[in-house]
């Protein structure tokens, strides 16, 4: 199909479609005239995992060229990339990590091991979250070990079906890019229902504290 | 203290500090000389604030004027600034949803009244979540209610606690803060911890598979 038509397709603009074709994130159409080049499923695929890195995973341009590479190095193990496409996600750690984040850096690590998981040491989340530890704690909400198996223990439910599901795809980069939208995917639908939930509880809190003080007024003004 | 000090003290670059002040996030330090200004605890606090809200919640400058503004509404009911700052966090939903989204939003309106939640009708969590979904299913990923659920049971664990804790601070900004806080610090701890927990499950069944593939070839070599 022509541009115009891959634009069509998608509903992503053909100046966005040039725009990925520049950044490298979208290979060439075969060129099939001087101005013209003809554009196949290959590219609805690619465009599609594209826009949702960027809209739900909130992935910056540079971002996305590091997973796709991933995705397209058909030479590494399949569990190799299942984990490179993940770390690709996240900014990479520094290499030494400041003072400030050690102790949670050490909690987190013995924690990882105490639950008896192999994770690769470029694993940039034990970084993050030691950084994430640190922020809560500043602001004295309670991070410890008992948070962070409860949030284990919720993804431990489905994390097994979802990479039994993605090994189960039909080709190798089918299987790279569901174990890529699984993640960013289901991770925004845990914090969007987080917040449905926060804000119901929130509401419930509010109407048992107002019932409460309703009674003790009709209690007071009953003496 | 002044402006050096108070970069020092956080350290937020003046730089920095200079540029949340004419964006409108930081106060004024108060005027002692034509150019000099003294800054005081708040400005440490608010500055503090500003800085978890970026790194943590990734929000743009714009976000955090919008969340920020909640904050310092103190004329709102607490229950309704618990929800605006939530709400502030996402991008507005639009007014009308894409064809597209209409049957997953309709799911999870529904499934919202069955779990017997009350929210406010301006949140923007049913309408991120519907397009969530909407993606999911377009890469054959499973996003039922049986999902949701899990996610919703996961996050009740922590949810009544969390908005317990929020309402104890000893002042109304220092609640609606701290419920800011928690939002963004528990959403990205989550999404980390299954970052881990999904790479380590991977690590698992990738042994599981080798370990059963050199079994096989052992009693073939055997026969």
């Amino acid at each position: 199909m022509r541009i115009s038509e891959l634009s069509r397709h998608t509903g992503v603009s053909v100046a966005s479609i040039k725009f990925y074709v520049r950044e490298g994130l979208l290979p060439n159409g075969v060129a099939t005239a001087a101005n013209q080049a003809e554009y196949g499923d290959e590219h609805v695929r690619r465009l599609r995992l594209i826009r949702a890195l960027m809209e739900v995973g909130g992935l910056s341009v540079a971002r996305v060229r590091t997973v796709l590479g991933v995705v397209d190095d058909t030479e590494a193990p399949l569990h190799e990339a299942f984990g490179e496409v993940m770390h690709g996600l996240a900014e990479p750690p520094l290499p030494d990590p400041p003072e400030r984040l050690r102790p949670a850096l050490e909690e987190v690590q013995t924690w990882i091991r105490s639950r008896g998981w192999t994770i690769s040491p470029e694993a940039p989340a034990p970084y993050v979250l030691a950084g994430l530890i640190a922020t809560l704690r500043e602001f004295g909400l309670p991070a410890s070990i008992g948070e962070l198996d409860a949030a284990a223990d919720a993804a431990l439910v489905i994390a097994e079906t979802e990479v039994q599901f993605a090994r189960a795809m039909p080709d190798r980069t089918a299987a790279v890019e569901t174990m890529l939208i699984g993640t960013v995917g289901y991770e925004r639908t845990f914090a969007e229902v987080r917040r449905i939930v926060l804000e119901a509880t929130s509401a419930e809190v509010d109407a048992t504290i107002t019932k409460r003080a309703r009674g003790r007024a009709k209690r007071r003004a009953a003496r």
